[in-house]
């Protein structure tokens, strides 16, 4: 008796012998090969769409001949009419197996495909979402055997899909009827199944195929700016990004001025609770108009936030996280309708996903730092920074992960500096001195040029020059003291002693000069003593936050640090070394991850199991409260001077040809390391 | 060794040996008795009340000396001296077991409580809402392990109450950290768990220890008026029960107008939908306010309506109810959030459950029957008759249990009748003729005498005569029959056959005049010969769907009839049987269930087993569609004819003193009996 024919799928290698005469889904289901289908097998989705290979095949021991699939079917051949089929490509649903196959399953047709992350691109998500579409057929009601157009519907899920139990709210039944007849008994739903138990939740229906895809958003609170993705639930490509300003900055500055408003407002969380979702409410209506992706479409938001915009966002007041014991309402992820949020601009019945929060200082965003940099499954010791108004910082590895907050302040964000400004067209962002000159050079944002490349001057003319942003002081402030304008201890020398003029008496003490058009009606830019003591306060509390959680894992170094958050992007790893922002560390060994906590988001929101796998990763992180650790203090106090670039790193000399490593600034690196080689 | 005491508890009969030093509420716990604690046994609930006994029993075979328990300990003596505790009783949470004791606990001690039903003392309700309330002391948080309040009251509720799994509303939640702190970490939290797998919910926390009770509301939303009663959800108690006029009568008197309506005007359901959730909302603020209850104590409600009406309140548009094959949108019970359907008058986070529907025509009124009135657990063929203005049967007994609705149409309540009107003060709802002189007598609503009473005139001088209701119009009927005004046909005999001037010439046919106040400028009441076919249609399709279950089953005769609906408890069963409204069976086999359906809403209401034992019997249920069953038209015409008192029941003779059996109408059954008597 001859042999059942053997199909081998690729990529996965997965094998296997079917009677001949099996449909290729049917084949890949029975082998456990990740095939993808909406329409159940009906020939209408393409989903399912495979790649047969001809030939023999050394490697896999078997030659397919043409005749070892079946020929194209009337279904098959109506939709390469109606849609149109890549070359090469079959529908699986439809081609069946007559002799020893090779096929492979293209990345598009398969249910758990691969996203690559282009800010760290050693790591994919895996697309498992909560929410995904189903074809369904349903049976038409019957007066002898009587039963609601929802449970025939539940059944045929149940039947075709193997969805045991769904619900769904009042508003999602009352369009079931007609979306049934109009689809003739042939809908799509979209059925929302996350990590927990319980039963599924019709969150959509559409007459016949639905094809316009599913979205979900992934949103970062900060407590300065709120930026968003919107993300294909099918493919997880992002279709567009935006973010705007937090609008409760109106109500304080950072975090605990924030916290301060409720307290001496009655109401006052309300009013922060209102803005903050009108915001997010807004920005989730641009970003749709901008990826002209129909907002009904919109049916889960992941959210990421600090305690305070956690607690804001969800309508509780923050005070309690303003006073010693920084409890928490709830430390739990959260899972509710995005229309519980105010949400309007998505579909009535989006879901949204809050992760959770590690401790009263240490939030949803740093979980989802924790969910996009894996510490916890890191085999070296890695010291995570995510740098913003606060600090969260990680350490761990596979055996053990502390979690603290640094309350750094606002000085790393260009706040609280004399000539200070968010990071916007024309801060400066990048400096450097001449270690013979005194002289500086800088970059400002919105301009590729350096401010000693010709053209500079015109090319600035429109933004002009108007301040200094966080990653431009810290550079700024590095920079003065591998020049040897700054001692140890942070005091600015005078002209006298630093030998350039541009070191000016600043009441009683010095400031750097950087730049001054005041002559043209412009900005007078200085680096002053003030501004030395709020970058050595800011740096001293990040220290010691990365200090305090060595001693608590009884280590005195790390084998890598990584620097996440927008600013954590822009930063320097020499410039934060020479501050002693961080623990030494080989600068090779020191990476940005960008906007982890953004990227934690997405993956939140892409797969399912990242929920349940972050959740339980909270409970088994360490928590170290700074706020009443003693060594915080004297770690504090001892980091408070700025190191010399020579002592940690005897071959480090300001302005020498150095490695440097770059963080998402547009091929900068080159461009600066050039400049080095340029002035050196 | 000496043996442990022996305890044995009563009235359960229950008993078993238990150290020397336990606590009463322990020993109930550990022996399986049924002792209530709110406190969890810290003195301050005085749930747990007991009433041990002394001396000999020789029933139980124990000697109980005053020394076998414990003397008033500090926390009983100061609840005495605070609260006051009843002669004889003792906390259970402190009394502690020395000897071999009999306790009785009281029934308000008893967790699974019985409420007598007023309407049918036969069987009572067994306490156990999916509501209670549970005391717990909360751990206070602690830096160094931190932990949302929410997660500390979730493990107290573990630990304390055995409640493995709860969530909350965001709602909720954002009272949380006030309550906790104002409680002094000891709050008392109101937590709904149903028949339904999953977590708990907490709907309402309060500092302390809350004494202000729970309850809830049942709902029988009717195509005519919607009442309600407010219950105690720890005692079953009604607080108070109050009606109103369903405001959707505007767009149509009956539920087929409505569907009409909808059809007809775009939006008209949304219109329809609106009016009925305000009318239930502010009954919902009325019955509050009459009964004195905070309306946020208010935590559940269960509502039982017809199919139509249960579209409507969800927001379904009801339009594939008015059509073959009467598609429901979904035939489940539903629990949902009250405020989803608009109720603010309640606790916002109060649930609404909705009892599931049995077919299009046949919806969770007739469910909340079968739960109130049990034809499943019939030992005899049962047949149940809601009458209203839609007449839903079941017909069954242990084996098997049939439904259908049947469309008696608005006859049976007064409307279409051209004297008719609905029962109101003024309203003819009983009469008798005399079956010499032909004479009517009567009497009207909101007055207890007979029109040949001597004060009769001046009782109802206020209210006046002003028609006659549908129990009045169904007696008139049977009575014209009974006296020979009648023939077998329906046919009004004239003055000439008949012997009585009352009946007058009226068009082609004749009238029965009853009342003729028009000299006054009052009114003048008759019965026509179209109100005559107008009954003769309702009653015939009320006999035709009772006589096509009963083919269904393949009987030809049932045990005994249950009338139910506020008008059937109304109805005289004898006038019923004269009418050939309901099949034969011995007058005292025919009883009245009272607004059965709303006594289903408050079982449900009050024991959340009986949701889930309501929902797997309506699966049971036998669905039989009058609408397209030949037999149903066969019997429908074979039941016009009003048969002749004597046919069926030999013995009976118009007039005689027969046995009649009382409906819930204030003892007037013996008055009407002694009047009978008194005439014949």
């Amino acid at each position: 008796m001859a042999q059942d024919p053997l199909v081998i799928f690729t990529p996965s290698g997965k094998r296997g012998r079917v009677p001949a005469g099996t449909r290729v889904l049917d084949a890949a289901r029975q082998l456990g090969v990740d095939l993808d289908s909406v329409c159940g097998g009906r020939g209408i989705c393409s989903k399912c769409q495979v790649a047969p290979s001809f030939g023999a095949f050394s490697k896999h021991g078997v030659t397919a001949r043409p005749e070892a699939l079946s020929e194209w079917n009337e279904v098959e051949a109506r939709y390469e009419r109606v849609r149109g089929l890549k070359q090469g490509r079959r529908l699986g649903c439809q081609a069946q197996v007559l002799g020893d196959m090779v096929i492979d399953v293209p990345p598009e047709s398969q249910v758990h495909r691969q996203v690559v992350r282009k800010d760290a691109a050693v790591r994919a998500i895996t697309m498992d979402p909560a929410t995904r579409l189903h074809y369904v057929e349903v049976a038409e009601p019957d007066m002898h055997e009587p039963s609601g157009d929802f449970e025939r519907l539940a059944r045929a899920l149940q039947d075709q899909w193997g969805i045991a139990a769904v619900t769904a709210a009042p508003s999602l039944m009352a369009k079931l009827q007609p979306v049934l007849r109009k689809g003739g008994w042939k809908v799509t739903v979209a059925v929302f199944a996350d990590h927990h138990d319980g039963p599924a939740q019709i969150l959509e229906i559409w007459p016949g195929l639905h094809e316009g895809g599913l979205f979900g958003l992934a949103v970062d609170l900060g407590s300065t700016t709120i930026a968003a993705h919107l993300c294909d639930l099918d493919t997880g490509e992002v279709k567009a990004s935006a973010g705007i300003m937090n609008p409760q900055i109106r109500f304080g500055e950072d975090l605990m001025s924030r916290v301060s408003y409720s307290m001496m407002n009655p109401g006052g969380d309300k009013e922060m609770t209102r803005a903050v979702r009108e915001a997010l409410d807004r920005l989730a209506r641009e970003i749709a108009a901008e990826a002209a992706v129909d907002p009904a479409l919109i049916v889960e938001t992941v959210v990421v936030c600090n305690p305070v915009m956690h607690h804001l966002l969800l309508g509780f007041d923050p005070v309690e996280l303003g006073q010693a014991p920084f409890a928490l309402v709830t430390s739990s992820a959260m899972t509710l309708g995005a229309a519980d949020l105010g949400l309007t601009a998505l579909n009535p019945r989006a879901r949204t996903y809050v992760l959770p929060c590690i401790a009263g200082h240490v939030g949803a965003d740093a979980a989802a730092v924790a969910l996009s940099e894996e510490p916890g499954q890191s085999e070296d010791l890695v010291l995570v920074v995510d740098v913003g108004t606060n600090a969260e910082l990680l350490l761990g590895d596979r055996t053990r992960v502390l979690a603290c907050s640094s309350p750094t302040g606002p000085a790393f964000e260009g706040a609280q500096i004399s000539s200070g400004q968010r990071a916007a067209p024309g801060a400066i962002e990048k400096l450097r001195i001449d270690p013979v000159t005194k002289e500086p050079c800088f970059r400002v944002i919105g301009c590729d040029l350096w401010s000693d490349d010709p053209g500079f001057a015109a090319a600035t003319a429109q933004s002009g020059i108007t301040g200094i942003c966080g990653s431009g002081i810290l550079e700024a402030v590095a920079e003065m003291r591998m020049a040897g304008l700054l001692d140890a201890s942070g005091l600015i020398g005078s002209a006298e002693q630093t030998g350039t003029e541009r070191c000016q008496p600043d009441g009683r003490t010095h400031a750097y000069l950087i730049h001054d058009a005041t002559e043209d009606g412009g900005a007078r830019i200085t680096v002053t003593q003030g501004d030395i003591r709020a970058i050595q306060l800011a740096k001293s509390a990040l220290y010691a936050g990365a200090r305090l959680l060595m001693d608590e894992r009884g280590v005195d170094h790390v084998d890598r640090v990584t620097l996440a958050g927008a600013f954590g992007a822009h930063i320097s790893p020499l410039h934060a070394m020479v501050l002693g922002m961080i623990p030494d560390v080989a600068l090779d060994r020191v990476t940005s991850a960008g906007n982890a906590a953004g990227t934690g988001a997405r993956i939140a929101l892409c797969n399912r199991a990242a929920r349940a796998r972050i959740e339980s990763e909270v409970r088994r992180i360490t928590k170290v409260e700074t706020a009443i650790a003693p060594r915080f203090q004297e770690h504090f106090v001892a980091a408070n001077a700025i190191p010399h670039a020579s002592d940690p790193f005897p071959n480090l000399r300001a302005g020498t040809d150095l490695p440097e490593v770059s963080f998402n600034t547009g091929g900068d690196g080159d461009r600066a390391n050039r400049r080095r080689r340029r002035r050196a």
